[in-house]
């Protein structure tokens, strides 16, 4: 441990639909998810609206921050899909179209099909290398360190399952879930001495209330498993000396 | 128009739960909606950890960008709940025991089940204003334009309806959703014509896949309604010249 690398990746979620509550946001959750199960600890999420200005300086802003930057949203063909252009304006180079991608499209779409908005889902920036995109045709990117997906689910679930060999993983961070019928109040004194007394390990207390019944969730976390293990029996110990239960996980 | 001046917001997730993926953030989509209800601009969200740091860093920076700031996250009894102590130093003020919380706390619990972890609850900024919660007996606060709110999305709404008559509206925005059979491709380009006539109205393009459909939604939004409409109109003439069909928007 120590002096271990750590890599660290923020997502950017683009667009308006996502602001205004039009559109619930799937991605971020499911990219946390995959980082984590890599060993990558996500460290930021920012969600801004189709604005090339904004687009450009946070991307800027994050991707000299951290070791790897995940944008969601706006490849598409119509109007308001600018990330492309975005990102080629935030590394000051040039837009053109890609023969690889003119020909995932070639293949995706039927003869006569490709018009002038579907080429400009071909068009990336210049040394971009792409994202195949396995479902609709139109691939995503990566410039250096940032990695450009769509917004759509299913799509980018897809297209980043493709991208997983090319990230390098951190130490795996290992996790354990405790749930008890405790409230949080009557367990937070206790919790948080266990707390300190492991540093390694980061706890997470989560109240539920569902199907009638409320609790908590206990999230451990941490890189060191023995530590982890450890800090879990402690956990457990503690619910019981304090009156709880501890429930099945759901 | 003109020169109305536009409310603006942010929203700030705090928790490590949301960025590990261990937890779908529900809170921005329902803030969005409200805050677009209410002729509010809801113009970025930042998702960040438990972090002090990153806490004060980050509602420092927004607080001086946008009208209003709405945190979620952070506000209950464990040692991980950092978010009220964090907006105290942001602000440069006291953290204190606040007489109408604590007369909240005492009217949820029983006699007896108020211990030094729940107090906690009711400690919060100085001068800071206190928001009622309904269900839980916890309240959040306001401090200036930063409304400082719970993660568990039942009880935030609860919470946020309480606070909607404290907020400035905008002018209202209007907004209209038209869904068509077509793909993008084949309508980006009549559709990025129609957006350049209409600068007052934002278009967004939205390809859905759902129950074995596949299409467009289209979002206008604007806060001419007129011009909202007359756009509408050329969207529907454009889908129907294009050969697509204007289906039930669901």
């Amino acid at each position: 441990m120590g002096d271990e690398k750590i890599t660290t990746a923020a997502v950017i979620i683009i667009g308006n639909e996502i602001l205004s509550g039009r559109t619930q946001d799937q991605n971020l959750c499911y990219i946390g998810q995959r980082l984590e199960n890599l060993g990558i600890v996500l460290t930021e999420a920012r969600v801004i609206p189709d604005d090339e200005r904004i687009i450009v300086d946070t991307v800027n802003s994050l991707r000299a921050k951290y070791s790897y930057v995940f944008t969601t949203g706006g490849i598409g063909p119509t109007h308001d899909d600018i990330t492309s252009a975005s990102i080629a304006k935030a590394f000051g180079v040039r837009l053109e179209q890609n023969a690889g991608a003119m020909s995932a499209l070639k293949s995706y779409y039927e003869e006569g099909m490709i018009n002038d908005a579907r080429i400009k889902m071909a068009c990336v920036p210049e040394k971009a290398v792409l994202i195949n995109n396995p479902i609709s045709g139109a691939p995503g990117f990566q410039l250096e360190n940032v990695f450009v997906l769509p917004g759509v689910p299913l799509i980018l679930k897809a297209m980043f399952e493709g991208i997983e060999d090319r990230l390098d993983n951190g130490p795996p961070i290992v996790t354990e879930s405790i749930t008890t019928n405790m409230r949080e109040g009557q367990i937070a004194e206790a919790l948080g001495k266990i707390q300190d007394n492991y540093s390694e390990v980061s706890i997470g207390s989560y109240p539920f209330f569902k199907r009638g019944r409320l609790g908590v969730n206990l999230v451990l976390r941490s890189r060191d498993k023995k530590r982890l293990e450890s800090a879990g029996m402690e956990v457990r110990v503690m619910i019981i000396e304090s009156g709880g239960k501890i429930l099945d996980n759901s």
